[in-house]
């Protein structure tokens, strides 16, 4: 493992050939029939969104240069689901990807510290997260000791800046009297705390990123130029509506620089009639054509036209 | 257990005479030597915070409506952390005392749903909190998934609007051309939410309710008047440096309307020479003075001469 996030980043975009990243989000209810389990008690459904991430991650791996895995849908089950999400993290790096857990932490000082260790930390037996994602509504002081344990890890954060969903614009699209808005002194502080406080690697992008929806407006593109040591998490292609060139707006023209997430459109390819009147029940050839179709959509976007 | 979070708040800071609560932030190596273990691991770690966070509710609960309990110590020890973290709950709840889970989550639709669940949530084999906090960077379908979980259980939300960090007020003063300031435009959503999709209870409260930090400056004091059907939730009394009356301006004039929290300085009380010359190394002495002294000076905070 290289020893910069940034850096690892840019070598497994280039040698996959992808922005393309597969958020894993286990609903224990949509999976298929083999993983439900018959208790409907905790313990099967940990064991039934384990196995699945595992086959999952067998799949897409070879594919894609990172995963993003969402704790919430493990937290929904508890301490017995954060065990599962950690166990998730260890075979995903075992299958060779970035992992990025989307955890949307965010405290003060010495409670963000705390939080920082929990997720970004080193211990002997488990393996954590390459980076992490970070609410970073309490300003500079609630982002810096994440990025302190970044740095000290070889890991990264991605701050949110401008999420993905309908109502985000009513906060962080908030204008003042110079017609900046709430995400731009967003993008302010992390920009800053990037080229600043984060390392920045051989690659020339540092380990702190920004998280920008795919589905945002025009007024989200000058983040690529304004900051270009930045990697972009952009969130939102596929279920939630953001098309290619939505999204690969945060890449440089090398396709660097963004990464591209998709969850649902891939995880549960195979409740989309496009891929099971193809593949039927085969629902693991439902997830790695999708896989094969968002990569290709995604090149096309960046002007490419064959993978 | 009434049905209503706002109901049972309002009488459990009648009944408990104070709107002071408690926040268990256990640090495994601030802890007294007992709860310190030999090994080093994160077994004796867990175990230590547990025991000490289980002696702290035997001292407090006596005396306060409702302890807060923060997340990210416990989730530093990962998902053995997080297993005792709703450990401490159940202990606390069986001691009578109000309990909200400080966790600051916050993401988007189904997301923030399954953060819901597994945070406020029914199970038939543990407890959860009775209210969590919650992060609202993302806007009100963000914070509608917390509410409506809240609603069915008969639990609460508080949602971040002014926090206590020394850079808070880089994004959260952030003002628009009309003089509204970021935070007010968060409260604006949330009181909205509070009135409209959260449930009013007979004591006139809403279970949705605000995080406004008291070290905040007199800007955010007409909260109280505006939003007069919503709880807040006041951090940085004490060691953050937030005094009574920076505190109790969130109050209404019967002294119900505001939990005002403090932390560090009442569970570690016995590293505070002004108790440990009293005390020696009598750490619950120490801890039950803080938490009397404490009282003592928000009541005059208040108004009122003696407790």
């Amino acid at each position: 493992m290289a020893s910069h996030f940034g850096d690892r980043l840019f070598a497994a975009v280039k040698s996959k050939g992808t922005m393309l990243t597969v958020g894993l989000d286990p609903v224990a209810e949509r999976l298929p029939e083999e993983f439900r389990g018959g208790s409907g008690d905790v313990a099967s459904a940990v064991e039934g969104m384990y196995n699945f991430c595992v086959e999952v991650l067998g799949i897409v791996s070879p594919l894609v240069p990172a995963v993003k895995i969402n704790s919430a849908f493990f937290e929904r089950e508890r301490w017995k689901g954060l065990e599962v999400y950690y166990s998730v993290i260890g075979k995903a790096k075992e299958a060779g990807v970035e992992v990025i857990g989307d955890v949307k932490r965010g405290d003060i000082g010495h409670t963000a510290g705390a939080y920082a260790e929990g997720h970004l930390g080193s211990f002997e037996d488990i393996v954590l997260p390459d980076a992490i994602t970070v609410n970073g509504y309490f300003g500079a002081d609630g982002i810096e000791p994440f990025v302190e344990t970044a740095n000290r890890e070889g890991k990264g954060v991605f701050v949110l800046v401008r999420t993905s969903n309908p109502s985000a614009g009513s906060l962080q699209d908030f204008t003042d009297s110079r017609g900046e808005r709430m995400f731009e002194r967003m993008a302010e502080v992390v920009g800053r705390i990037a080229e600043e406080q984060g390392q920045i690697g051989k690659s020339g992008y540092s380990n702190v990123g920004m998280v920008v929806g795919g589905t945002s407006g025009e007024e989200t593109s000058s983040l690529r130029e304004k900051y270009s040591k930045v990697w972009f998490l952009v969130p939102g292609f596929g279920a939630q509506g953001a098309g290619a060139s939505d999204c690969v707006r945060f890449c440089r023209a090398d396709g660097t620089g963004a990464l591209v997430n998709s969850s649902r459109s891939i995880i549960y390819a195979y409740e989309n009639e496009k891929y099971r009147s193809k593949f039927g029940d085969d629902w693991r050839g439902c997830i790695k054509q999708a896989v094969l179709d968002a990569r290709q959509v995604l090149l096309e976007g960046m002007g490419f036209s064959k993978a």
